[in-house]
């Protein structure tokens, strides 16, 4: 059988079974979007013929890698909220509220670049304005679980308390709404599947109980998952008590979302009880570790929530205070912080957080019967990571075998040489393929210097302890 | 007047004053192997002219990285000890036992490579043998404070206890004491300063008290420093106990190791007291955060040392077991390890740890009226990084400014376009000017495959927990 392309002779990294499920020279035929087949190289070159073949001799081939919690608008104002305390409110949202749609849409663009040049092929992207910064997706060919990022909050601009009880926006939440409506009208399974979405009311203290009764509604209506910041901060936990007499987890469980279908980012701010509680009803976790430890200096409880039977991906979370959207940092962040938060070195090995960049993150998003793994069938969502690159060398292919070590604890990412992505090649040679990186990554600086220009008309800056800093040398 | 080189139009990060020093549009200029003048563009450019200039337009220009604690030759075992407890027996040794002089070699080349290209142009570089690893920084043009790695114990292989306590093989010591002699003899001070040479005694536990007065009396003799393990394990402390009567700083006192001139790597088997003890008598600290923090599930007691007024820099120590040599990596894991440990994100911020990779680790090692920032008079050792990497844009360049939180959060380390040491661009557009990477990277790759096959000749595998999971899939 003649299919579209054969990549042969590499470590196959598939990700299946209970560990990494390598085949040392392997082969992976891909027809059209989807993987045909799977195996030893003498098997497939076997079987198979391709109108097109790529040599993977010394390639690490893998699974494309799969960020379950990434606001990519966010990357606009990266490295610009970290090293504080209040990171909300004196870091990143007075410096997102002097962004305009452009801006986001420019930022969105230059962090699905940066990505997607380090492995990232699905990206669960949960933003506003989303109706705007799909297209991004839509242009560089990367697959997407967008999700129109619902807050009825009035705009936050610069001096507003993390303490304050606010009154809710009635009709921004209708008008957000209504867009996320629009989104899964206009998105939903679009692309031959490449681009899905799901509700994403922003968090509890952030959406009345009405509004979230219908996104709930919506949801269900159009048979979709929702993705949802959950107990994320005290903060949240504050309101939510002063407005309703009880916790976020509580509240959410009353309102009917406790559902495998609700993916749930950071859960930092829970009790054992809640968590048994997310984990029996079949909710998700988003663990962005390096966003968590950088921002507020902790480790969401992903080991508990794992050993509750709960599903736990890894995820990025935005620019301004992680400050990339990298997951093989995640990785690296992630098996070193459990380590030491355990005062273990067992912990957390490479293979287990391989697969919550991968399978498990896949499997904890749903998403699992499409991608996360190499296997007949799946999508053809494919990278391949250069093992002659220095840090990726010298390869012990046994009886010592170290390549997933090296993946997870020595990749930077900029070992990922070609990604595939619906069977189309995206990242050919480090070059991405698909739009003018150079042209795009302009945009985003000349959109940060209007941001820059906007700082400084308002005069916010004698507050902002990072511009404080600047000008004292530290920064 | 007309210098050799001039570097204009960047973000001159110099690294003086008690922040980073950034010139926002500043020049370096270079005359010889020495950094003539720093300042904004127009008052180097209306001062000097130059045979060559690199227009640094959308670049943040750096001293070179300084790595204050490096084994390079161990990258030749790369990946294979991480996710065990007994690391050294059960990792690295019996594989490193298998390593002959020419193994060890490439690995070190190996690494030297990686690291040049990520910005260290410094290394001290702790190692055995080192008379023949010190080749390759003469070849790349790297600049080397050197060590001897002197170890009075028989050759571990397979099968040791990390409880047994072993007779020292005296005969090994001379032997490697005259190694280091020879060394200091061809090398110190050579290559026009670029290579110097200190002494590098193991461990407390791995030399006899005799040969460590004798590597003391050949220092004080030399006028050299001393690169050392310091209370890196409990081994350490239960052997140095069960043969003395004594912990291993309490040995070090009364053996007159205490001084400014010895540089301790790890002490984190140390009370408040001898760390107060270390830090009165001018004993600077290496933190190799990724390396123990993989290895042992711990974090060095950095924050404490510098709070008494010790001097700390940062090191990648070994790549079995970190496993990458890559400052970036280094300064990320120290602030996020600290942020979770005080569960305050404000401490170990971004300005401070880049310190710890530039300044502040040449100050460690008592060379920074050498390197370390960027200063007339200091070698010119100098990297350059693209601000218009994806993973470093945008650039707001104020009134925040976040150049140095992305150099510390975000970049990988790929970022590094053009690399200077004393004076010689070393590497140029991404690409090593001084050796054949290619040819390097698969003399490693062939000493690998070696180094496996006399892993199956031995059949130590069976032992071997890394060899286990690879048999099981998870590795």
């Amino acid at each position: 059988m003649t299919v579209d392309l054969i990549i042969y002779g590499g470590f196959v990294v598939t990700m299946e079974g209970r560990g990494t499920g390598i085949i040392p020279d392997g082969a992976v035929a891909i027809q059209g979007n989807t993987i045909a087949a799977v195996g030893s190289t003498a098997e497939i070159m076997g079987q198979y013929s391709a109108h097109r073949t790529i040599d993977a001799k010394n390639k690490a081939v893998l699974p494309g890698l799969v960020d379950t919690h990434i606001h990519t608008s966010n990357a606009i104002v990266r490295g610009c909220s970290q090293d504080i305390n209040k990171w909300m409110y004196s870091g990143i949202l007075p410096l997102l509220s002097l962004a305009k749609t452009e801006d986001l849409t420019a930022g969105s663009m230059l962090n699905i670049i940066e990505a997607v040049k380090k492995g990232t092929t699905t990206f669960c992207d949960y933003d506003f304005p989303m109706l705007e910064l799909i297209e991004n997706h839509v242009r560089v060919g990367t697959r997407v679980v967008a999700a129109e990022m619902i807050n009825e909050l009035p705009t936050v601009t610069y001096g507003v308390q993390d303490t304050q009880l606010r009154d809710f926006d009635p009709a921004k939440g209708e008008r957000q709404l209504r867009d996320a409506k629009t989104l899964v009208e206009r998105y939903h399974q679009s692309h031959g599947g490449r681009i899905t979405c799901m509700m994403g009311p922003q968090a509890s203290e952030m959406c009345s109980v009405e509004l979230l009764r219908e996104v709930k509604a919506c949801a269900d209506k159009h048979d979709l998952d929702i993705h949802m910041h959950v107990a994320q901060s005290d903060r949240e936990t504050r309101q939510v008590m002063e407005r309703y007499g009880k916790r976020p987890v509580e509240l959410l469980e009353e309102l009917g979302y406790l559902t495998p279908r609700l993916h749930a980012a950071h859960i930092t701010e829970t009790s054992e009880a809640e968590q048994r509680l997310l984990a029996r009803r079949g909710v998700s976790m988003a663990l962005c570790t390096g966003s968590i430890g950088i921002i507020n200096g902790e480790l969401p409880p992903a080991e508990a929530y794992l050993s509750y039977g709960g599903r736990v991906g890894l995820g990025t979370d935005q620019a301004p205070g992680n400050n990339c959207n990298n997951l093989f940092n995640e990785m690296k962040f992630t098996a070193i912080l459990h380590k030491y938060k355990h005062n273990d070195p067992t912990v957390f090995p490479a293979w287990k957080v391989l697969r919550m960049a991968t399978i498990e993150a896949a499997e904890s998003m749903g998403i699992a019967e499409q991608v996360g793994s190499l296997r007949p069938g799946k999508k053809a969502d494919v990278i391949l990571m250069d093992l002659h690159s220095p840090a990726m060398s010298p390869v012990l292919s046994g009886p010592v075998r170290n390549i997933v070590p090296n993946i997870v604890y020595s990749a930077s990412g900029s070992e990922v040489e070609t990604v595939i992505i619906d069977g189309r090649v995206v990242v050919e040679n480090y070059v991405l393929q698909t739009v003018d990186e150079v042209q795009e990554i302009a945009a985003a600086n000349k959109a940060a210097e209007r941001i820059c220009q906007r700082l400084r008309d308002t005069g916010w800056e004698r507050e902002l302890p990072l511009a404080q800093w600047t000008k004292e040398g530290l920064y």
